[in-house]
């Protein structure tokens, strides 16, 4: 058993209501707190002397400086396993080309895919290995990373085992999903339901058996599959037991609802949400997913946020991570830039980035502080947790752990 | 003499117009170059075995990894001579109050007079030392400092002559400016006027007399200085031979054609122009400095760097890195986001943090790699210049150079 502090302010962040607004009343802050570990799960937290006193026999990790402890973050959607850079096309586009105009143009999602296939498992697994663990340094202790620029099933299949390997090379915890129906490949062009019909009949028993990744991910939108195509699928892919997330209403509303109706986690995106949308996701239990990263990254309005939460959403934030249209991978920094263009308090950026992340993932075993949860946690060096926001993402963790140990 | 290279690529950034658009053209990378060195200042760029064959005798400094050279960016707008945070304002802001709310309840710029006068000049000159070689790290070769947090004899003096001391403890370039027009202090409350003939008749001399700034900056908005007291004030700076600059169009538009008319080296802000002050910068002789860091940091919109550059205006991008609305101090990550929101391409971009900014401060011996000029110059661990743009700021330049001598 291990107790850890003094530190100025713990946020366990237990007790948040899951879905809504929230504000500083709902963080409860601890003063002056300590934590204790043991395997790895978080045992108790309290009063730094009242547990130094309760558990004599715990080893001591002393933090002499002026720290806040937070649980780990959690990046609920990447595509952080790729191969190459898409500098060209971001060049291309601060030029005032269109990301749909890219894509038609044969760059966009096709040149990662030329990339990342021309990538062996072992290239590609080292890859996510250094991106994961740089996200680790900045606090990102569980990361979700999907496949989508391999697009048959040897390229498909090599990106999950890469995915898989790296999650044996990095401390932090690695969820993968399929994200076959990323695009239409050029193999199945203009039959985007003979591609799905495919994925479903060959490529995800193929996923099971070799345990790679239970979760299933479809981009809809003009330049990738439609709804109608994307529903079969979906349900289709329920039926094999797969849980379900959507690259929804990116640049054209309506498939949020689309999400909500299949009972997908989660519905990733939305910066083109309308009003119906909204309302659908207000109500769900599906997670609002939003990226400020794909935001930044194209130059395009933010997720309708401050909107989804008053409506009653699950709101998490992700980074989107990806060599396209979110080169970034700045969490904490995009975290920080939406809550101040959308005025999300600091309980909602931070309920976003934990709690609410991992109920994206289905996980509930993180995201809080609480006894026999993942002691996943992350300090910075300040006496008030306000300031870690303020920073927009300059301010990086002092120390990380994951289950426990110390990384950082 | 010293040779450095060889780069993949050198960005001289040499013979762009200083005004309006500008393309890839515009660059005209060398490639393989190197650059030679003597006495802090740029003697040749060329081909680098030319080069090595041209001055047999120079001291080599190689570079063994791929690197693109460019010049150091000039930020030519920070008020980073300040003592203390504004966290709080920042997590009210996200909680949904306006600065100018947050203003008028006595936090905002006040609580940083409040916590800057409470320091010593020892101490806050160690705090612009901190934050500039932070910049420097970052590229940042030429900083200019605003005072503004002082807005009485004492504490205005004290924080130039900080900002001074702070020049001779770090390799980074401080150009400093007279912002005692910050904010109407509390002892003239009600009469701008009054203040502004004090700065004019008692502390103007006295900058002057110590030679601790030429530059004159006034903060024409609502919260701050009327454009009726505003013109007859920056007339007297100018006749005491004051260099001017003006906070213009943060929030209201109308004092961006008032910077012109006074042959201000700079309007900065312009969040809020309208068609009549792009028209007039565009027009002008005075540097239309954006400041995306005050965007972010306020969740504002951006300035309309686009339609700036489109009307021929000479366009710099500065951090206006302060501990209110801009806290965060990374200018790649601004600028880059402001590249992909505004479609500037890199070429705009670059000029922006080097020659254009260096425009804006009256500097004719940096910004460009050309014979005779400031050998500052920073280099990114990359193979293609676009590549610099296109992770937003994560890409850190590998090595810095200060007149010639390596900081990083
Ligand atoms: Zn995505
Ligand atoms: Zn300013």
């Amino acid at each position: 058993m291990q107790l850890i502090g003094p530190f100025i302010q713990i946020l366990p962040l237990t007790d948040m209501p899951i879905r809504g607004p929230l504000g500083e009343r709902h963080l409860r802050i601890m003063e002056h707190g300590g934590l204790l570990v043991a395997a790895g799960r978080v045992v108790d937290v309290g009063g730094y002397q009242d547990m130094k006193a309760q558990y004599p026999d715990a080893e001591l990790h002393f933090i002499d400086t002026p720290q806040v402890l937070l649980p780990g973050f959690i990046d609920c959607h990447t595509h952080i396993c790729f191969s190459g850079t898409r500098s060209r096309d971001y060049s291309m586009r601060i030029e005032g080309q269109s990301y749909l105009d890219i894509a038609r143009a044969g760059g966009g999602i096709w040149s990662s895919v030329t990339q990342t296939r021309a990538a062996s498992q072992e290239e590609l697994a080292a890859l996510v290995v250094q991106r994961a663990n740089r996200h680790l340094q900045e606090g990102v202790t569980t990361i979700e990373v999907k496949s989508g620029y391999g697009l048959n099933a040897a390229q498909e299949l090599k990106m999950l085992r890469a995915i898989r390997d790296a999650g044996v090379h990095t401390k932090a915890s690695l969820v993968s999903t399929c994200l076959a129906a990323h695009l239409v490949p050029k193999d199945f062009e203009g039959d985007e339901k003979a591609y799905l019909e495919w994925i479903i009949a060959d490529l995800l028993p193929q996923v099971q058996q070799e345990r790679l990744s239970n979760r299933v991910d479809i981009f809809i939108e003009q330049t990738a599959f439609s709804p109608a195509a994307a529903m079969p699928f979906l349900e289709a892919a329920a039926s094999l037991g797969f849980d379900l997330t959507v690259h929804a209403d990116q640049f054209t509303a309506g498939s949020a609802q689309l999400a909500v109706a299949v009972h997908a986690r989660s519905a990733d995106h939305l910066e083109a949400s309308d009003d119906a949308a909204i309302r659908a996701l207000g109500g769900a239990d599906t997670v609002a997913v939003v990226l400020p990263g794909a935001s930044l990254g194209l130059g395009m309005q933010y997720a309708p946020a401050r909107r989804l939460l008053d409506a009653g959403a699950i709101l998490a934030i992700a980074s989107d991570w990806n060599p396209g249209s979110a080169p970034m991978g700045d969490l904490l920094m995009q975290a920080a830039v939406l809550s101040a263009a959308e005025k999300l308090s600091a309980a909602e950026v931070l309920a976003g980035l934990t709690i609410r992340a991992a109920h994206a993932l289905g996980l509930e075993d993180r995201g809080v502080l609480r006894y026999g949860w993942f002691a996943d946690m992350q300090s910075y060096p300040c006496a008030d947790y306000r300031d870690i926001l303020y920073y927009q993402g300059k301010m990086k963790p002092q120390h990380v752990w994951k289950e426990g140990i110390l990384v950082k």
